[in-house]
């Protein structure tokens, strides 16, 4: 009664075999290599999974997390920014052959998140419930009434994918504004007109990390800079207050580790600009539980759902 | 078996008597005088009923359209923009005592219309279906699996509430910048700086209704105008359908009628920016079947479903 779940980053790929239950039996790690393209990176999945799967065992369903865009009725990965040179690949298909015809069902890495905090996470229970995982981009999903909601393309929700104007008139979003990307983006434009003293001056590289590091050290500047995104964040938190009202909005993601420097902002401009106090629940914003595995799990969890339907 | 619907409108009240086939028995309208406070519109309301139900019939349930904020749960009108003086009204159970304790549901006029074009109209069968209504504001609501989605505070969706940088750097409301409202302070604003001829130019005011006339008589400030309008319209749905991913987005209001002088900056903004072009269903964008009866079929519809839940 095993459930395989396999987690297709693109950096790192992982499987994990779970019980009934959804305890892990047994997982492993390596690296994608995205770059080398499709095949050898499908037999790569295969050889990762098979490290999972005891020999002569077929699990009795396949949980996949993919990165998008990916027609998850049919299992196909339509193409990818994090895997180059995948078209069209039916992936599903693939894994499934190759054990035993396991019925498997793939979906979104920002969709099978949300499941995991929703089910066994930080929010369970919560309708709906939101998903924002912020690091490199920021994606996410939503539950309704306990499901995935996916909408009519099969490919919502994509909270990062909300556009603005910024502050100097361009159209961004929301990922381009207040993702890990966006501090370091933000930083080393603002950088040059900054009279004062930052740690930040002289850097080689200024991202993400380094603007979330000098910030919490207390540097003026990369505090405003973290600020700014944070007030973005909030904007984005005020538009899905007023669309979904959800109960509760998790986050995680390697920027959530900024805490109030990067939340207080956000909550500031919620409590400005919500249209009535009634659409912001009490305890509304949530440390997502899950860490790295929370895309096996969810897949694994969705794996299990979609297979008693069928 | 009829159901006595009400829309309670700032502007307008209606009450029309439906039979079992949502047909249309009788219909009556009046003036709602919000001006005058609760009290006095109350009694309009219950006198205004009455004339469409036969003496000594109750109806088997009632619905009513009201302005929001509502607590739909209890029928209570938390309070309103449209309805000055009004605070925490038990409203349905008033109506309810009117006509024999008929089973008594009120909903926002934002949502109930969506049903009604759900249902009956434009929409038929579209999940997700999105529904805006484009005038003096710009409201609406969501069906998600035929059902109306509220969300956690049951306030959902408020599309008109989606917030922008404009491309001034304020932050404003989607109904501040592509609503009737919207064209007469976007074309006074600019006009002072507008060089060239304009019928505008003069007139005592510039509202929507005066921009949308010189438009279509091919004014081109004007025209201008309306493009911007319709180019941040774009942008709301643009992110509508990376949110919801709608399989129709069905539109009413006066403003609707400027037709692609409105639309077509919108469907661009949709082709240049929207994430993947799956996203965008054929036929996406559709005119309302429904003219100013829609929330009252609407919150018959919405009575009938609810009183089936009992």
């Amino acid at each position: 009664m095993s459930i395989l779940s396999i987690d297709l980053g693109g950096t790192r790929l992982r499987a994990a075999l779970y019980d009934e239950y959804f305890q892990q039996i047994a997982r492993t790690e390596t690296l994608t290599r995205a770059d080398e393209g499709p095949k050898p990176v499908i037999e790569r999945v295969l050889a990762t999974a098979r490290e999972v799967v005891p020999t002569g065992v077929n699990p009795r369903a396949i949980g996949m997390s993919t990165p998008g865009p990916l027609d998850a009725r049919r299992g196909v990965v339509l193409h990818s920014f994090a895997l180059p040179g995948w078209k069209d690949v039916p992936l599903t298909s693939i894994v499934s052959a190759a054990f035993g015809n396991a019925p498997t069902f793939a979906q979104n890495d920002g969709n099978v998140g949300p499941l995991a905090e929703y089910v066994l996470g930080a929010g369970q229970g919560c309708n709906p419930m939101l998903y924002l995982t912020i690091s490199t981009g920021i994606g996410g999903g939503v539950i309704i009434n306990g499901e995935l909601f996916t909408g009519w393309s099969g490919h919502a929700a994509e909270p990062g994918h909300m556009q603005f104007h910024d502050e100097d008139g361009s159209v961004r979003r929301l990922e381009e504004l207040a993702s890990g990307t966006a501090l370091g983006v933000l930083a080393t434009r603002k950088l040059a007109s900054y009279g004062g003293e930052t740690r930040l001056r002289g850097l080689d590289v200024i991202d993400g990390k380094a603007v979330g590091t000098a910030a919490a050290a207390g540097d003026a500047f990369a505090l405003s800079i973290v600020e700014t995104a944070g007030r973005y964040l909030g904007l984005g938190l005020v538009n899905l207050l007023h669309l979904f009202s959800p109960q509760a909005v998790v986050v995680g993601g390697s920027v959530t580790q900024l805490g109030d420097l990067y939340f207080a902002p956000a909550r500031a401009v919620i409590a400005e600009r919500v249209l009535d106090p009634t659409f912001v629940p009490p305890n509304f914003i949530r440390m997502a539980h899950f860490g790295g595995d929370v895309c096996l799990i969810g897949a694994a969890l969705h794996a299990q759902r979609e297979s008693e339907r069928v």
